[in-house]
């Protein structure tokens, strides 16, 4: 066995599920598919219940979330009643289990465990194809039954991949991490026949490329990588991945072919900074921090994350357009949200130069003029490439000041603005050292070191 | 007699030269002219003496330079030739004066004081059209015998306008200045047949506008304002007119007409500005001044201002790409110069942010990564916007240092360059209080107050 071959060995053994847990879980998921059938049965229900996901077709790392089973309504149903319907079924299957709640994405459903495994039980359409679908998850069976097709043989090639997207830190398609799915790893594994095949891939990948599997692409899309849907020529599997995010595939694929080890398949989680770190950090950069803080408003991730994007590009905006020059950002969420931003500097002189119109259109010159003419300037109205100017005190010499003032001013989404609008509070340098929790602690690493 | 036209009559009053003066200095012109044509004949040379300039056409003000003498050579003549000779008649000429000093601006002249008066003798070939001369001095026998013939009943409309622009600060095509000359002045009065005529037009002027007299233009100019030269249809009287002056020109014109005052021909030199002034102005506006100090280099001001200027821009560029933001920047001279600027800050955080390659541009990529794997940065390489980038410590965190060590390395023109190489200081906010010479102080006000 060569080097790779040793590596690869090593991750498998510790990330792919023993023969005996396959055997057990495919057991249980025969129980759960069993009790659904039989109470659709028993209660006059058109529905049958179906086992999707990584666990039907041989790619679930262990650890990673275990049964995902679909209760499928007929296409003709009414969404009101697959989710009445659905959500009573599950109940009721759930009512078995050790533990269980109702959980929302698109559509409610039930996440339980049983015997110490999770699983979800989802209600879904059995359309005819993923082009008809009603809900999100009813492209989930398509995308079952095509990967089962194709990747007799490939598993541990997905295993791999998959681990090594969760080692780098790009594993995941929600819209906080804007990274790889399991499906997309699945489907560059067909692609590209190995995890090898697709490192190789990734070395020499360029933004704007896609790939066609089947060749049936039917729609542009402008994603910094497309991989049409194998079973929907308009669906880009990839819409989620960031550039960055692609880019630290790029990276990591060709340092690993390069130089491999075992360590790009284990996730590292960074040491929470302490105060006397946070310190020394900030007195030899000598930058700025100011932290926006607020309670986390009540809802999923995947809608909470693109709001507290929004609230830090908008405020980054607000920053630039008053002169605060944004040198780093970063959103942060548990129970409370921080959005911070590194500046060059959280004060600015009280002098500032304000553009009026160009001399040549007369008929502004005079109200610009006279509206300075009585107000407190540092400078006389003069001339400068054309346009009138004169120099003004600054609105807002202070960063923390700034952001007080205006944060409920700038683009903000309805959640995030409900929260702030309740309250919030502005914290600067050492006084975001109040926040002690220790995953904003390695968020504070991660934020200065990278 | 209404408003305008008492201020009219005021104002000439003040700069219109009496009868007596005028003769006397007929007389003077008409002495000197004999004088050298005597002497030309007496020692065999084929030359004649002409008045010239504003003087001979009536359009002079009080204490403007008085007579222009030309000594019309041949236009055969050798250039060499000309200026030994030229200068051999003009010497002997100014033997006679008060005083005299040989000066240089294209070619060689003396400037002599006869009976307390200016006189400038100037060596030039009596070209057949000024489409065909020799020397820059030689255009002037040409714009004479024009504006001569077109004057006549509107001299005081020039001085008005003469007076009005040096009021504004605007008159003078030096390159120090970048004003209307004279010619232009006489242009516009000729073209729009009064000081009035002249201003109504201004209010009006857009970039771009083209006046041209005789109708005769045959060459594209860039210029902000072009006068095409009724002798020359290939020049642009107003080449030398900045964009800024232009405007000044416009606003001051639509001022007047608005509430017509005395004041506008009157030229405000400003207060020199006072030590507590200064320290005042700094603390209200909490930016911070940096001002280069050299030795002004033995040459006119034609050749010295615009190296000040291509000075003064090359510190600007080389301030904004090393991240220090210039508000406002300066240059005076005198014995020494000063070129300043008013920083944002002049500090710097310790941090920056340093971009390489794209990360899908994959030779780039390990060269760039390893260069900073051991060297003292603030973070890890990493990724953003599809770039590599890293956190090292700023080169220079402080202007004054700054432009210490670097003002050699920019952009800069022979006679600066060679005098900053020889010595030069940088002096930051108060320091530059040691520049005691009122002039400056002068500078120093208008640099603040506009």
């Amino acid at each position: 066995m060569n080097e790779i071959s040793t590596i690869f060995a090593t991750v498998l053994s510790r990330i792919k599920p023993t023969g005996e847990e396959k055997t057990r879980l495919a057991a249980l998921a025969q129980t759960i598919i069993g009790r659904i059938d039989a109470l659709g049965k028993k209660e006059g229900f058109d529905i049958s219940a179906r086992l999707v996901g990584s666990s039907a077709r041989g790619t679930w790392l262990s650890g990673e979330h275990d049964l995902d089973i679909f209760i499928m309504f007929s296409p003709e149903a009414e969404r009101d009643y697959l989710e009445e319907k659905g959500l009573y079924i599950a109940r009721k299957i759930a009512g078995q289990a050790e533990k269980w709640e109702e959980r929302y994405a698109e559509h409610p459903y039930i996440y339980a465990i049983f015997d110490g495994y999770e699983v979800d039980l989802v209600p879904a359409f059995s359309v005819r194809s993923a082009a008809d679908i009603k809900s999100a998850v009813d492209r989930t069976p398509f995308h079952n039954a095509y990967v089962k097709s194709k990747i007799t043989g490939l598993e541990d090639e997905v295993l791999l991949l998959k681990q090594f997207l969760k080692g780098i830190g790009v594993y995941g398609s929600e819209l906080k991490t804007h990274g790889f799915s399991g499906y997309l790893a699945e489907l560059l594994v067909i692609h590209y026949g190995s995890f090898t095949g697709v490192l190789e891939a990734a070395s020499n990948l360029v933004p704007g490329t896609t790939i066609d599997i089947e060749k049936h692409g039917n729609v542009a899309h402008k994603d910094p990588l497309v991989v049409i849907d194998p079973t929907d020529p308009a669906r880009n599997v990839a819409a989620a991945l960031s550039l960055d995010n692609m880019c630290i595939f790029i990276d990591k694929a060709r340092e690993f072919l390069k130089d491999p080890t075992e360590d790009y398949f284990r996730a590292q989680a960074p040491q929470p900074l302490e105060n006397d770190e946070f310190k020394n950090a900030m007195s030899s950069r000598e930058t700025n921090l100011v932290a926006l803080v607020f309670a986390v408003p009540d809802i999923v991730e995947d809608v909470l994350f693109p709001q507290l994007r929004k609230l830090e590009d908008s405020v980054r905006e607000m920053f630039e357009k008053y002169d605060f020059r944004v040198y780093n950002s970063g959103v942060w969420a548990d129970e409370i949200a921080v959005v911070m931003f590194e500046l060059e500097s959280a004060r600015l002189p009280c002098a500032k130069r304000h553009t009026g119109p160009q001399v040549w259109f007369g008929e502004h010159a005079f109200a610009f003029k006279s509206k300075y003419k009585d107000s407190k300037t540092f400078s006389n109205v003069f001339i400068r490439n054309g346009k009138y100017m004169v120099e003004i005190p600054r609105k807002y010499t202070d960063a923390k000041r700034f952001l007080e003032s205006e944060v409920l001013k700038c683009g903000l989404w309805k959640h995030v603005a409900l929260s702030i609008k309740k309250d919030y509070r502005v914290l600067e340098n050492d006084e975001i050292l109040e926040v002690m929790d220790e995953e904003f602690r390695m968020f504070l690493r991660k934020f200065f070191e990278k």
